[in-house]
């Protein structure tokens, strides 16, 4: 008999295809969530040089090439690996598939996928179309793979649908907004509300009661202003360029550069590119990676080009972050429980930490070095001095964990609604 | 003899030419300026239609047509009308000409117009296409009209040279700033150096002391964070659209948008001009002036589509602000000395005023809302409470004054440097 006990999600990209495979707790251990498998096919649609990367039940990492025409015989190929690192068809313990899909429009909540699901992540891939159409490749090749089994789509912009209209608005022709759907919808969802439960526990305040601001500083970096527990503002926009500088994204700059670069024989594709993949830490400093350049900051001073530009890239980056602390302890009226600072740069690099919050005494905010120095990777810290009126988290983040969640609170509540009719 | 005691300031636009005549002190005045007539050449360069408004020594103003096929004869005109005004030729009064120029590039001071000066002017033109052209051929029209009278060239942009690198680059590829000059400018320089005077003194303390925010809110709009006297950060760009938003502009937007619209069919030219013609109080609300706004969102409430746009038009403008005001806060690291809002809505508006400052208790800043509404126009007004930390003050701002300041100024230190030879 099928157990039903292990819970998928899928992240897919154009060419690639993530997976993580969580085992349920029974009904008496709450329901908890681990994890027991994951991986990654890449080069997915190039059969001749495509594999699969995957460890399961604690093994090493292993990588065998497979031919991935597409993403269901990428899908294919993982089923058929986790089915050998478990007893028997592995896709008949499966209890739920979770979808990460970037882009969900008015979606304020995850959704069991049907065909007006679909339709909504069809019509959204107008405004993300690196990011969509792959994300239901992966839709479609879980539900061939999976017959049967409820698939659940989680939105990266669904917990942002709680912004206020004057945070979502652009000052642009109204039309925009009722004839295009141009707006604010934010990214990076997943990660935040995910964040938000683990701070509100960690406070040992209702969510409902805990203000927060959000640093999800990662390749793709946003912040998100958090009001008793639901989004009221983020820095990206339309799309998941606006707001902070990134790894090989400009974030804010005048909007006019792109007429000007166009006057001068850019075509918008290429302004586009350009803006997307080959500014920020890449275009300042000509390497994506902060780690590349931490060293020349915050190390024994270096002279030269290279390490000048190394330190300019850096402090461009903190001054953003700092102007958006600010600009969202303003939304806050400074009525912040906490600062949480996520992923690769936010949980890996201490002394950004400290220049994030240096001279924020005035706002009640006050790092203790040695703790924020002190907090281990991948584990949960508060590095706020003791007379730190706000509190200063340093949050791993699990996005797929989140999705796995809520996946199975989405089939939970479909099932016993079902049942109440 | 001539007596060469008046300073006439001149800010030439497109089809437009403004001026304003002041009367200099005696030197045991203190060399003190007052304005003694003022006036506008509307449509000029369409000879059949143009016009001259003006008034002298208290006069009521008078309108006359007069023949103006470019700024040189636009200018003829105004000194005819000058002539009539004063006594006999009133060019040989005049002492020096200052010319208000938009976009000054890499130029920190003031300038007397040389062939070099002249070139830089032409060279940003590329930058502020619609400024610098017009404001050349004041100059043009000046260099003829007022032969042999120094002139000076007044930049927009030269008081936030001081601004640091980590806050005038963009994180866009590094060679758009070294081969293109592509980096924040900013705008709104001479009435921020009026105000950071004016502010200065009406605290008490050296200006190389004071760190002000200060927030220039009208029809264009920007914000300065002052930090010793010098700007350190400003919300325009490379041009003024950046930033807040404003009667007809977008400010801050995705700059994908401009992709998005362009991959819709959209040129680039019109693009640009629904950023800076249709955007802003007009593109959300269908008028560009807060007056028709603020009644919405500040008297009775009233409904129908049209007050709610108006009302989400103003909420939007005030969340900008709010915005960059936490933003500049935490570049100052909390010390500052005042708040001054200046310029069309900052002295007029005392509701919107009263909302900019909302919840900032946090950040030592408490306003008296009496004092806040009785703030009168045209009058400077410190309107904190009294136990307010940081106070807030109401300035009126007058950026030809300024210039015809910092033309006396230019041309004594020209003449000094020039004895000193």
């Amino acid at each position: 008999m099928a157990l039903r006990n292990k819970l998928m999600v899928i992240n897919a990209g154009s060419s690639s295809l993530k997976f993580k495979l969580f085992q349920m707790g029974q009904a008496g251990e709450g329901g908890a969530l681990s994890a027991i498998a994951s991986g990654v096919c890449e080069r997915v649609g190039d059969p001749s040089a495509s594999f699969l990367r995957a460890k399961a039940n604690g093994s090493e990492e292993s990588k065998a090439q497979h031919a991935m025409p597409d993403h269901t015989s990428a899908l294919g190929a993982v089923a058929q690996y986790l089915s050998s690192a478990f007893t028997g068809d592995f896709t008949k313990d499966v209890h739920g598939v979770g979808h990460r899909v970037v882009h969900g429009r008015h979606m304020s909540q995850p959704a069991l996928i049907s065909a007006e699901v679909r339709s909504t992540i069809e019509q959204a891939a107008d405004l993300a179309p690196l990011h969509n159409p792959p994300n239901l490749m992966g839709i479609d090749a879980a539900l061939q793979t999976f017959a049967g089994v409820p698939q659940v789509a989680v939105f990266d912009t669904a917990f942002h649908q709680t912004m206020p209209p004057a945070a979502f608005m652009y000052a642009l022709p109204y039309e925009l907004y009722t004839d295009r759907a141009i707006r604010r919808y934010g990214f990076h969802g997943t990660s935040y509300k995910y964040l938000t439960t683990q701070a509100a526990k960690m406070l040992g305040k209702p969510e409902a009661e805990t203000n927060l601001v959000i640093c999800h500083l990662g390749a793709g970096s946003s912040m998100c202003a958090v009001q008793g527990g639901r989004s009221v503002d983020t820095s990206m926009g339309l799309t998941p360029l606006e707001g902070l500088m990134m790894g090989t994204r400009c974030g804010d700059i005048d909007p006019a550069i792109t007429s000007y670069l166009a006057a001068k024989g850019m075509s918008p594709k290429e302004i586009d590119q350009m803006m997307n993949k080959k500014s920020g830490f890449l275009g300042l400093a000509g390497n994506a990676d902060l780690r590349n350049h931490a060293e020349a900051r915050f190390g024994p001073h270096v002279g030269g080009d290279a390490a000048e530009r190394s330190r300019l890239a850096v402090d461009v980056y903190i001054r953003r972050v700092r102007k958006y602390l600010g600009a969202y302890f303003m939304h806050l009226d400074g009525q912040v429980d906490a600062i949480v600072f996520s992923a690769g740069i936010g949980e890996n690099s201490a002394p950004m930490r400290r220049e994030f919050c240096r001279g924020m005494e005035f706002a009640g905010v006050k790092i203790d070095e040695a703790k924020n120095e002190g907090a281990g990777v991948g584990k949960a810290a508060d590095v706020a001095a003791a007379d730190s009126r706000v509190r200063i988290l340093v949050l791993p983040t699990d996005e797929e964990l989140s999705i796995a969640q809520q996946t199975v609170d989405v089939i939970a509540a479909a099932s016993s609604s079902a049942a109440a009719v």
